[in-house]
Protein backbone atom coordinates (compact mmCIF):
# COMPACT_ATOMS: atom_id res chain seq x y z
CA UNK A 1 0.00 0.00 0.00
CA UNK A 2 1.09 3.63 -0.89
CA UNK A 3 2.35 5.38 2.18
CA UNK A 4 -0.17 8.37 2.80
CA UNK A 5 1.35 11.61 4.78
CA UNK A 6 -0.21 13.47 7.58
CA UNK A 7 -1.34 16.73 6.56
CA UNK A 8 -0.45 19.93 9.07
CA UNK A 9 -1.42 23.37 8.41
CA UNK A 10 -0.91 26.82 10.00
CA UNK A 11 -1.41 30.80 9.06
CA UNK A 12 2.18 30.89 8.54
CA UNK A 13 5.23 30.19 10.55
CA UNK A 14 3.98 29.43 13.78
CA UNK A 15 3.22 25.71 13.19
CA UNK A 16 6.46 24.90 12.04
CA UNK A 17 7.29 24.50 16.00
CA UNK A 18 4.20 21.62 15.67
CA UNK A 19 5.70 19.97 12.97
CA UNK A 20 8.95 19.75 14.67
CA UNK A 21 7.72 18.03 17.98
CA UNK A 22 5.54 15.88 14.87
CA UNK A 23 9.02 14.71 13.15
CA UNK A 24 10.53 14.22 16.61
CA UNK A 25 7.50 11.83 17.99
CA UNK A 26 6.85 10.46 14.46
CA UNK A 27 9.83 9.60 12.65
CA UNK A 28 8.86 7.14 10.09
CA UNK A 29 5.68 9.70 8.72
CA UNK A 30 5.53 11.85 6.10
CA UNK A 31 4.27 14.99 6.72
CA UNK A 32 3.49 17.89 4.13
CA UNK A 33 3.30 21.20 5.68
CA UNK A 34 0.99 24.12 4.49
CA UNK A 35 1.94 27.47 5.76
CA UNK A 36 -1.20 30.03 4.04
CA UNK A 37 1.37 33.26 4.15
CA UNK A 38 -1.09 34.54 1.58
CA UNK A 39 -3.27 35.31 4.45
CA UNK A 40 -1.28 35.52 7.17
CA UNK A 41 -2.02 36.68 10.51
CA UNK A 42 -5.59 34.76 11.02
CA UNK A 43 -5.64 35.94 14.81
CA UNK A 44 -7.28 39.59 14.13
CA UNK A 45 -9.64 37.73 11.09
CA UNK A 46 -13.36 36.62 11.50
CA UNK A 47 -14.66 32.90 12.05
CA UNK A 48 -15.95 32.71 8.69
CA UNK A 49 -12.93 34.04 7.07
CA UNK A 50 -10.35 31.90 9.01
CA UNK A 51 -13.34 28.87 8.10
CA UNK A 52 -13.28 29.76 4.39
CA UNK A 53 -9.20 29.82 4.18
CA UNK A 54 -9.36 26.95 6.37
CA UNK A 55 -11.09 24.58 4.06
CA UNK A 56 -9.28 25.60 1.00
CA UNK A 57 -6.18 24.17 2.49
CA UNK A 58 -7.75 21.01 4.00
CA UNK A 59 -9.27 20.31 0.46
CA UNK A 60 -5.30 20.91 -0.93
CA UNK A 61 -3.98 18.47 1.75
CA UNK A 62 -6.71 16.00 1.11
CA UNK A 63 -6.13 16.15 -2.78
CA UNK A 64 -2.46 15.47 -1.37
CA UNK A 65 -3.93 11.83 -0.09
CA UNK A 66 -3.38 12.43 3.61
CA UNK A 67 -4.53 10.60 6.05
CA UNK A 68 -4.87 13.02 8.83
CA UNK A 69 -4.81 16.68 9.00
CA UNK A 70 -3.24 18.69 11.89
CA UNK A 71 -4.47 21.96 12.56
CA UNK A 72 -0.96 23.78 13.77
CA UNK A 73 -2.98 26.82 14.74
CA UNK A 74 -4.79 28.03 17.50
CA UNK A 75 -6.98 30.40 15.46
CA UNK A 76 -8.19 27.75 13.01
CA UNK A 77 -8.03 24.89 16.11
CA UNK A 78 -10.53 27.80 17.60
CA UNK A 79 -12.77 28.64 15.07
CA UNK A 80 -13.11 26.33 12.68
CA UNK A 81 -12.45 22.52 13.56
CA UNK A 82 -15.98 21.56 14.34
CA UNK A 83 -16.94 22.88 10.38
CA UNK A 84 -13.29 20.82 9.26
CA UNK A 85 -14.33 17.53 10.79
CA UNK A 86 -17.84 17.72 8.89
CA UNK A 87 -16.14 18.51 5.60
CA UNK A 88 -13.35 16.43 5.80
CA UNK A 89 -12.76 12.33 4.79
CA UNK A 90 -9.73 12.30 7.17
CA UNK A 91 -9.29 12.71 11.12
CA UNK A 92 -8.19 16.08 12.30
CA UNK A 93 -6.78 16.76 15.24
CA UNK A 94 -6.62 20.49 16.78
CA UNK A 95 -3.92 21.64 19.06
CA UNK A 96 -6.76 23.16 22.05
CA UNK A 97 -7.71 20.21 23.20
CA UNK A 98 -3.92 18.78 23.99
CA UNK A 99 -3.10 22.34 24.93
CA UNK A 100 -6.10 22.39 27.77
CA UNK A 101 -5.43 18.82 29.00
CA UNK A 102 -1.99 19.51 29.68
CA UNK A 103 -2.58 22.86 31.18
CA UNK A 104 -5.13 20.98 33.56
CA UNK A 105 -2.52 18.05 34.72
CA UNK A 106 0.12 20.53 34.96
CA UNK A 107 -1.76 22.80 37.49
CA UNK A 108 -1.31 22.60 41.35
CA UNK A 109 -3.34 25.90 42.54
CA UNK A 110 -5.81 25.56 39.95
CA UNK A 111 -5.45 28.92 38.65
CA UNK A 112 -4.83 29.13 34.87
CA UNK A 113 -4.02 31.64 32.50
CA UNK A 114 -4.15 31.80 28.27
CA UNK A 115 -2.56 33.72 26.27
CA UNK A 116 -3.56 33.96 22.71
CA UNK A 117 -4.40 35.89 19.21
CA UNK A 118 -7.50 38.32 19.62
CA UNK A 119 -9.69 35.66 17.67
CA UNK A 120 -8.40 32.52 19.32
CA UNK A 121 -9.29 34.80 22.81
CA UNK A 122 -12.81 35.75 21.76
CA UNK A 123 -13.79 32.45 20.76
CA UNK A 124 -13.24 30.60 24.56
CA UNK A 125 -12.24 27.52 23.12
CA UNK A 126 -9.48 26.87 25.68
CA UNK A 127 -11.72 28.26 28.45
CA UNK A 128 -14.42 25.45 27.48
CA UNK A 129 -12.06 22.94 26.81
CA UNK A 130 -10.52 23.42 30.42
CA UNK A 131 -14.30 23.34 32.40
CA UNK A 132 -15.18 20.26 30.56
CA UNK A 133 -12.06 18.62 31.85
CA UNK A 134 -11.47 20.41 35.25
CA UNK A 135 -15.07 22.64 35.89
CA UNK A 136 -13.73 24.09 39.25
CA UNK A 137 -10.39 25.21 37.56
CA UNK A 138 -10.21 29.18 37.32
CA UNK A 139 -8.99 30.48 34.31
CA UNK A 140 -7.81 34.16 33.26
CA UNK A 141 -7.67 35.14 29.03
CA UNK A 142 -4.83 37.34 27.86
CA UNK A 143 -4.99 38.37 24.20
CA UNK A 144 -1.56 39.46 22.87
CA UNK A 145 -1.99 40.96 19.62
CA UNK A 146 1.34 41.88 18.89
CA UNK A 147 2.80 38.88 19.72
CA UNK A 148 2.92 37.29 16.28
CA UNK A 149 4.55 40.46 14.22
CA UNK A 150 7.36 40.81 17.06
CA UNK A 151 7.64 36.65 16.18
CA UNK A 152 7.71 37.12 12.71
CA UNK A 153 10.18 39.91 12.36
CA UNK A 154 12.39 38.14 14.73
CA UNK A 155 12.09 40.78 17.51
CA UNK A 156 12.01 37.87 20.53
CA UNK A 157 15.03 39.19 22.50
CA UNK A 158 14.62 42.67 22.18
CA UNK A 159 14.10 44.80 25.07
CA UNK A 160 10.44 46.63 23.83
CA UNK A 161 9.58 42.92 23.03
CA UNK A 162 10.01 42.61 26.77
CA UNK A 163 8.06 45.95 27.50
CA UNK A 164 4.83 45.09 25.41
CA UNK A 165 4.74 41.26 26.88
CA UNK A 166 5.25 42.81 30.60
CA UNK A 167 2.39 44.70 29.43
CA UNK A 168 0.21 41.96 29.07
CA UNK A 169 1.41 39.93 31.56
CA UNK A 170 0.48 42.12 34.32
CA UNK A 171 -3.09 40.61 34.66
CA UNK A 172 -1.70 36.88 34.74
CA UNK A 173 1.00 38.15 37.53
CA UNK A 174 -1.50 39.46 39.67
CA UNK A 175 -4.31 36.52 38.76
CA UNK A 176 -1.47 34.17 40.39
CA UNK A 177 -1.79 31.56 38.05
CA UNK A 178 0.82 29.08 38.03
CA UNK A 179 0.40 27.54 34.70
CA UNK A 180 0.37 29.53 31.55
CA UNK A 181 -1.36 28.19 28.33
CA UNK A 182 0.85 29.67 24.95
CA UNK A 183 -2.04 29.40 22.81
CA UNK A 184 -0.32 30.57 19.72
CA UNK A 185 2.23 28.38 17.91
CA UNK A 186 4.22 31.49 17.33
CA UNK A 187 4.76 31.99 21.41
CA UNK A 188 7.28 29.10 21.79
CA UNK A 189 9.41 31.50 20.50
CA UNK A 190 9.10 34.00 23.32
CA UNK A 191 9.39 31.38 26.21
CA UNK A 192 12.56 32.85 27.85
CA UNK A 193 11.01 36.64 27.99
CA UNK A 194 7.80 35.52 29.29
CA UNK A 195 9.69 32.91 31.87
CA UNK A 196 11.98 35.52 33.11
CA UNK A 197 8.81 38.19 33.30
CA UNK A 198 6.62 35.60 35.06
CA UNK A 199 8.92 33.05 37.43
CA UNK A 200 10.31 29.71 37.78
CA UNK A 201 7.44 28.87 39.48
CA UNK A 202 4.56 29.08 37.02
CA UNK A 203 4.87 26.56 34.19
CA UNK A 204 4.55 27.50 30.70
CA UNK A 205 2.81 24.96 28.40
CA UNK A 206 2.42 24.54 24.68
CA UNK A 207 0.72 21.95 22.99
CA UNK A 208 3.24 20.65 20.34
CA UNK A 209 4.50 17.44 22.59
CA UNK A 210 0.73 16.68 23.82
CA UNK A 211 -0.23 17.09 19.89
CA UNK A 212 2.18 14.73 18.79
CA UNK A 213 1.72 12.26 21.41
CA UNK A 214 -1.93 12.05 20.22
CA UNK A 215 -1.43 11.93 17.10
CA UNK A 216 0.92 8.71 17.58
CA UNK A 217 -1.91 7.14 19.62
CA UNK A 218 -4.72 7.57 17.19
CA UNK A 219 -2.66 6.78 14.20
CA UNK A 220 -1.60 3.37 16.45
CA UNK A 221 -5.11 2.59 17.45
CA UNK A 222 -6.27 2.48 13.65
CA UNK A 223 -3.02 0.55 12.95
CA UNK A 224 -1.87 3.48 10.31
CA UNK A 225 0.75 4.23 12.22
CA UNK A 226 4.35 4.06 9.56
CA UNK A 227 7.15 2.17 11.47
CA UNK A 228 10.07 2.19 8.67
CA UNK A 229 11.83 4.39 6.96
CA UNK A 230 12.74 8.15 7.84
CA UNK A 231 9.82 10.29 7.11
CA UNK A 232 9.84 13.13 4.25
CA UNK A 233 9.28 16.64 5.13
CA UNK A 234 7.37 18.88 2.29
CA UNK A 235 6.89 22.15 2.72
CA UNK A 236 4.47 24.78 0.74
CA UNK A 237 3.29 28.36 1.55
CA UNK A 238 0.89 30.47 -0.57
CA UNK A 239 2.71 33.40 -1.00
CA UNK A 240 6.66 34.64 -1.41
CA UNK A 241 8.45 30.86 -0.21
CA UNK A 242 11.52 32.59 -0.23
CA UNK A 243 11.08 34.68 2.31
CA UNK A 244 9.00 32.13 4.35
CA UNK A 245 12.03 29.99 4.41
CA UNK A 246 14.18 32.61 5.52
CA UNK A 247 12.32 33.06 8.14
CA UNK A 248 11.79 30.00 9.13
CA UNK A 249 15.29 29.59 10.20
CA UNK A 250 14.57 32.20 13.33
CA UNK A 251 11.89 30.01 14.39
CA UNK A 252 13.38 26.23 13.92
CA UNK A 253 16.81 24.95 14.90
CA UNK A 254 16.93 22.77 12.58
CA UNK A 255 17.41 23.28 8.47
CA UNK A 256 14.50 22.86 5.84
CA UNK A 257 14.49 22.21 2.61
CA UNK A 258 12.70 23.58 -0.26
CA UNK A 259 9.91 25.45 0.10
CA UNK A 260 7.32 25.17 -2.77
CA UNK A 261 4.59 28.23 -3.86
CA UNK A 262 1.04 26.86 -3.72
CA UNK A 263 -1.84 29.29 -4.48
CA UNK A 264 -5.00 28.77 -3.77
CA UNK A 265 -8.19 30.33 -4.87
CA UNK A 266 -5.99 32.51 -7.33
CA UNK B 1 -26.16 62.38 -15.48
CA UNK B 2 -26.13 59.90 -12.62
CA UNK B 3 -23.30 60.79 -10.21
CA UNK B 4 -20.52 58.65 -9.97
CA UNK B 5 -17.98 57.64 -7.22
CA UNK B 6 -14.32 57.59 -6.47
CA UNK B 7 -13.14 54.60 -5.51
CA UNK B 8 -10.51 54.26 -2.42
CA UNK B 9 -9.10 51.10 -1.44
CA UNK B 10 -6.41 49.78 0.58
CA UNK B 11 -5.19 46.52 2.85
CA UNK B 12 -7.08 47.39 5.76
CA UNK B 13 -7.61 50.71 8.06
CA UNK B 14 -4.52 53.25 6.95
CA UNK B 15 -6.25 54.35 3.91
CA UNK B 16 -8.66 55.96 5.79
CA UNK B 17 -6.25 58.51 6.37
CA UNK B 18 -6.41 59.45 2.59
CA UNK B 19 -10.09 58.92 2.48
CA UNK B 20 -10.59 61.67 5.09
CA UNK B 21 -8.29 64.37 3.09
CA UNK B 22 -10.13 63.33 -0.10
CA UNK B 23 -13.49 64.25 1.85
CA UNK B 24 -12.38 67.49 2.73
CA UNK B 25 -10.74 68.44 -0.59
CA UNK B 26 -13.62 67.30 -2.72
CA UNK B 27 -16.53 67.71 -0.64
CA UNK B 28 -18.75 67.56 -2.97
CA UNK B 29 -17.57 63.93 -4.45
CA UNK B 30 -18.91 60.57 -3.45
CA UNK B 31 -16.56 58.10 -1.80
CA UNK B 32 -16.46 54.51 -1.83
CA UNK B 33 -13.68 53.04 0.45
CA UNK B 34 -12.62 49.21 0.01
CA UNK B 35 -10.52 48.07 2.97
CA UNK B 36 -9.28 44.54 2.25
CA UNK B 37 -9.25 43.41 5.91
CA UNK B 38 -9.42 39.96 5.15
CA UNK B 39 -6.25 39.92 3.88
CA UNK B 40 -4.57 42.47 6.03
CA UNK B 41 -1.42 43.47 6.01
CA UNK B 42 -0.03 43.52 2.14
CA UNK B 43 3.16 45.35 3.40
CA UNK B 44 4.83 42.07 3.84
CA UNK B 45 3.72 39.82 1.01
CA UNK B 46 4.55 39.49 -2.91
CA UNK B 47 4.25 41.50 -5.90
CA UNK B 48 2.21 38.62 -7.30
CA UNK B 49 0.22 38.24 -4.70
CA UNK B 50 -0.78 42.27 -3.86
CA UNK B 51 -1.42 42.41 -7.42
CA UNK B 52 -4.01 39.82 -7.09
CA UNK B 53 -5.70 41.34 -4.59
CA UNK B 54 -5.88 45.24 -5.79
CA UNK B 55 -6.93 44.03 -9.01
CA UNK B 56 -10.03 41.66 -7.09
CA UNK B 57 -10.59 45.40 -5.72
CA UNK B 58 -10.23 47.28 -8.64
CA UNK B 59 -13.14 44.80 -10.79
CA UNK B 60 -15.50 45.23 -7.58
CA UNK B 61 -14.76 49.61 -7.88
CA UNK B 62 -15.55 49.17 -11.16
CA UNK B 63 -18.53 47.42 -11.15
CA UNK B 64 -19.26 50.05 -8.56
CA UNK B 65 -19.37 52.44 -11.61
CA UNK B 66 -16.64 54.90 -9.89
CA UNK B 67 -15.42 57.12 -12.32
CA UNK B 68 -11.33 57.14 -11.02
CA UNK B 69 -9.73 54.56 -8.24
CA UNK B 70 -7.20 56.00 -5.75
CA UNK B 71 -4.99 53.30 -4.73
CA UNK B 72 -4.78 54.76 -0.63
CA UNK B 73 -1.81 52.26 0.15
CA UNK B 74 1.61 52.59 -0.19
CA UNK B 75 2.08 48.85 -0.89
CA UNK B 76 -0.60 48.35 -3.51
CA UNK B 77 1.10 51.41 -5.19
CA UNK B 78 4.75 50.46 -5.16
CA UNK B 79 3.39 46.47 -6.61
CA UNK B 80 0.50 46.84 -8.49
CA UNK B 81 0.00 50.14 -9.59
CA UNK B 82 1.21 49.70 -13.72
CA UNK B 83 -1.07 46.70 -13.62
CA UNK B 84 -4.25 48.26 -12.21
CA UNK B 85 -3.41 51.23 -14.76
CA UNK B 86 -3.23 47.89 -17.80
CA UNK B 87 -6.62 46.38 -16.41
CA UNK B 88 -8.85 48.93 -15.48
CA UNK B 89 -10.75 51.16 -17.50
CA UNK B 90 -10.90 54.14 -15.17
CA UNK B 91 -7.89 56.32 -14.41
CA UNK B 92 -5.92 54.61 -11.28
CA UNK B 93 -3.94 57.70 -8.70
CA UNK B 94 -1.45 56.04 -6.79
CA UNK B 95 0.21 57.62 -3.38
CA UNK B 96 3.91 57.48 -4.17
CA UNK B 97 4.20 59.52 -7.21
CA UNK B 98 2.08 62.67 -4.87
CA UNK B 99 4.65 61.48 -1.69
CA UNK B 100 8.05 61.93 -3.50
CA UNK B 101 7.05 65.01 -5.08
CA UNK B 102 6.13 66.83 -1.80
CA UNK B 103 9.52 65.24 -0.44
CA UNK B 104 11.24 66.55 -3.36
CA UNK B 105 9.60 70.21 -2.27
CA UNK B 106 10.27 69.88 0.96
CA UNK B 107 14.19 68.85 1.55
CA UNK B 108 16.50 71.42 1.94
CA UNK B 109 19.86 69.48 2.46
CA UNK B 110 18.53 67.48 -0.51
CA UNK B 111 18.70 64.37 1.67
CA UNK B 112 15.47 62.74 2.20
CA UNK B 113 14.80 58.99 4.17
CA UNK B 114 12.28 56.99 3.51
CA UNK B 115 10.00 54.67 6.20
CA UNK B 116 7.33 51.87 4.37
CA UNK B 117 6.56 48.46 4.40
CA UNK B 118 8.62 45.27 3.93
CA UNK B 119 7.75 45.47 0.49
CA UNK B 120 7.39 48.83 -0.21
CA UNK B 121 10.85 49.33 0.55
CA UNK B 122 11.93 46.57 -1.75
CA UNK B 123 10.20 47.63 -4.58
CA UNK B 124 12.31 51.00 -4.21
CA UNK B 125 9.16 52.92 -6.12
CA UNK B 126 9.66 56.12 -3.73
CA UNK B 127 13.82 55.70 -4.79
CA UNK B 128 12.53 55.60 -8.27
CA UNK B 129 9.65 58.24 -8.14
CA UNK B 130 12.26 61.12 -6.06
CA UNK B 131 15.43 60.06 -8.89
CA UNK B 132 12.94 60.99 -11.63
CA UNK B 133 12.00 65.16 -10.16
CA UNK B 134 15.83 65.10 -8.68
CA UNK B 135 18.53 63.04 -9.78
CA UNK B 136 21.28 64.30 -7.28
CA UNK B 137 19.12 63.74 -4.05
CA UNK B 138 20.40 61.33 -1.07
CA UNK B 139 17.88 58.81 -0.31
CA UNK B 140 17.92 56.46 2.62
CA UNK B 141 15.14 53.32 2.96
CA UNK B 142 14.38 51.83 6.44
CA UNK B 143 11.55 49.38 6.56
CA UNK B 144 9.16 49.67 9.93
CA UNK B 145 6.98 46.30 9.41
CA UNK B 146 6.13 46.46 13.19
CA UNK B 147 4.62 50.12 13.21
CA UNK B 148 0.78 48.75 11.27
CA UNK B 149 0.36 46.18 13.89
CA UNK B 150 1.26 48.73 17.04
CA UNK B 151 -0.99 51.27 15.10
CA UNK B 152 -3.84 48.63 14.78
CA UNK B 153 -3.54 47.77 17.87
CA UNK B 154 -3.94 51.45 19.22
CA UNK B 155 -0.50 51.35 20.64
CA UNK B 156 0.68 54.80 19.17
CA UNK B 157 1.65 56.33 22.69
CA UNK B 158 2.69 53.24 24.66
CA UNK B 159 6.60 53.26 25.63
CA UNK B 160 7.01 50.07 23.58
CA UNK B 161 6.30 52.08 20.01
CA UNK B 162 8.68 54.78 20.91
CA UNK B 163 11.15 51.77 21.71
CA UNK B 164 10.55 50.76 18.59
CA UNK B 165 10.52 53.85 16.33
CA UNK B 166 13.75 55.02 17.95
CA UNK B 167 15.57 51.67 16.32
CA UNK B 168 13.82 52.47 13.24
CA UNK B 169 14.79 55.67 12.70
CA UNK B 170 18.73 55.42 14.36
CA UNK B 171 20.12 55.25 10.58
CA UNK B 172 17.81 57.98 9.55
CA UNK B 173 19.11 60.60 12.15
CA UNK B 174 22.74 58.93 11.41
CA UNK B 175 21.85 60.18 7.50
CA UNK B 176 20.87 63.94 8.48
CA UNK B 177 17.93 63.70 6.46
CA UNK B 178 15.83 67.02 6.47
CA UNK B 179 13.15 65.18 5.15
CA UNK B 180 10.95 61.87 6.27
CA UNK B 181 8.63 60.17 3.67
CA UNK B 182 5.60 58.22 5.95
CA UNK B 183 5.53 56.27 3.34
CA UNK B 184 2.60 54.09 4.76
CA UNK B 185 -0.71 55.31 4.89
CA UNK B 186 -0.72 53.96 8.97
CA UNK B 187 1.97 56.32 9.87
CA UNK B 188 0.53 59.27 10.17
CA UNK B 189 -1.13 57.70 13.43
CA UNK B 190 2.57 57.88 14.56
CA UNK B 191 3.73 61.36 13.93
CA UNK B 192 3.57 62.70 17.22
CA UNK B 193 6.55 59.78 18.42
CA UNK B 194 8.20 60.17 15.26
CA UNK B 195 8.17 64.14 15.65
CA UNK B 196 10.18 64.30 18.56
CA UNK B 197 12.07 61.75 18.07
CA UNK B 198 13.53 63.33 14.43
CA UNK B 199 13.53 66.63 15.92
CA UNK B 200 11.74 69.63 15.07
CA UNK B 201 13.88 70.51 12.00
CA UNK B 202 12.97 67.77 10.47
CA UNK B 203 9.71 67.58 7.97
CA UNK B 204 7.30 64.82 7.72
CA UNK B 205 5.63 64.43 4.06
CA UNK B 206 2.68 62.45 4.12
CA UNK B 207 0.96 61.95 0.80
CA UNK B 208 -2.85 62.62 1.54
CA UNK B 209 -2.90 66.25 1.25
CA UNK B 210 -0.73 66.19 -2.36
CA UNK B 211 -2.40 63.12 -3.35
CA UNK B 212 -6.36 64.59 -2.75
CA UNK B 213 -5.00 67.94 -4.49
CA UNK B 214 -3.91 66.19 -7.59
CA UNK B 215 -7.24 63.36 -7.55
CA UNK B 216 -8.81 67.33 -8.13
CA UNK B 217 -6.94 68.67 -10.41
CA UNK B 218 -7.32 65.34 -12.50
CA UNK B 219 -11.54 65.57 -12.67
CA UNK B 220 -11.45 69.52 -12.84
CA UNK B 221 -9.29 68.86 -16.04
CA UNK B 222 -10.98 65.91 -17.25
CA UNK B 223 -14.70 68.12 -16.05
CA UNK B 224 -15.86 65.58 -14.09
CA UNK B 225 -15.82 67.28 -10.78
CA UNK B 226 -18.90 67.18 -8.97
CA UNK B 227 -19.80 70.91 -7.44
CA UNK B 228 -23.13 70.57 -5.79
CA UNK B 229 -24.88 68.44 -2.85
CA UNK B 230 -23.01 66.88 -0.04
CA UNK B 231 -20.76 63.73 -0.86
CA UNK B 232 -21.71 60.35 0.35
CA UNK B 233 -19.37 57.91 1.98
CA UNK B 234 -19.78 54.57 1.61
CA UNK B 235 -17.66 51.96 3.54
CA UNK B 236 -16.71 48.08 2.54
CA UNK B 237 -14.44 45.65 4.85
CA UNK B 238 -13.67 42.26 3.43
CA UNK B 239 -13.51 40.79 6.86
CA UNK B 240 -15.44 41.60 10.42
CA UNK B 241 -17.10 45.32 9.45
CA UNK B 242 -17.86 45.43 13.64
CA UNK B 243 -14.07 45.74 14.26
CA UNK B 244 -13.35 47.31 11.14
CA UNK B 245 -15.72 50.35 12.80
CA UNK B 246 -14.41 49.99 15.92
CA UNK B 247 -10.49 50.17 14.96
CA UNK B 248 -11.50 53.38 12.66
CA UNK B 249 -12.65 54.92 15.25
CA UNK B 250 -8.66 55.00 16.67
CA UNK B 251 -7.33 56.41 13.47
CA UNK B 252 -9.87 59.21 12.40
CA UNK B 253 -11.42 62.06 14.24
CA UNK B 254 -14.70 61.99 12.35
CA UNK B 255 -17.00 59.30 13.14
CA UNK B 256 -17.52 56.80 10.22
CA UNK B 257 -21.35 55.31 9.88
CA UNK B 258 -22.07 51.24 8.37
CA UNK B 259 -19.36 49.28 7.59
CA UNK B 260 -20.82 46.77 4.82
CA UNK B 261 -19.26 43.24 4.84
CA UNK B 262 -18.22 42.72 0.91
CA UNK B 263 -16.05 39.68 0.61
CA UNK B 264 -14.36 38.82 -2.93
CA UNK B 265 -13.48 35.69 -3.86
CA UNK B 266 -15.53 33.96 -1.48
Amino acid sequence: MKKRAIGVFDSGLGGLTILDALHRTLPHEDLIYFGDSANVPYGSKSKQTVTRFSLDIARFLENEGVKMIVVACNTASALALSELRKQCHVPVLGVIEPGAKKAVESTRNGRIAILGTEATIRSKAYVKAIFKKCPQAHVIQQACPLFVPLVEENWAKKPATRLIASSYLAPVLRYNADTVILGCTHYPVLKPVLASLLGSQVKLVDSAQTLSQAAMLFLHNRQEQETTGRGKLTIYASDDPARFKRLAGYLLKEKIGTVRLKKLNA
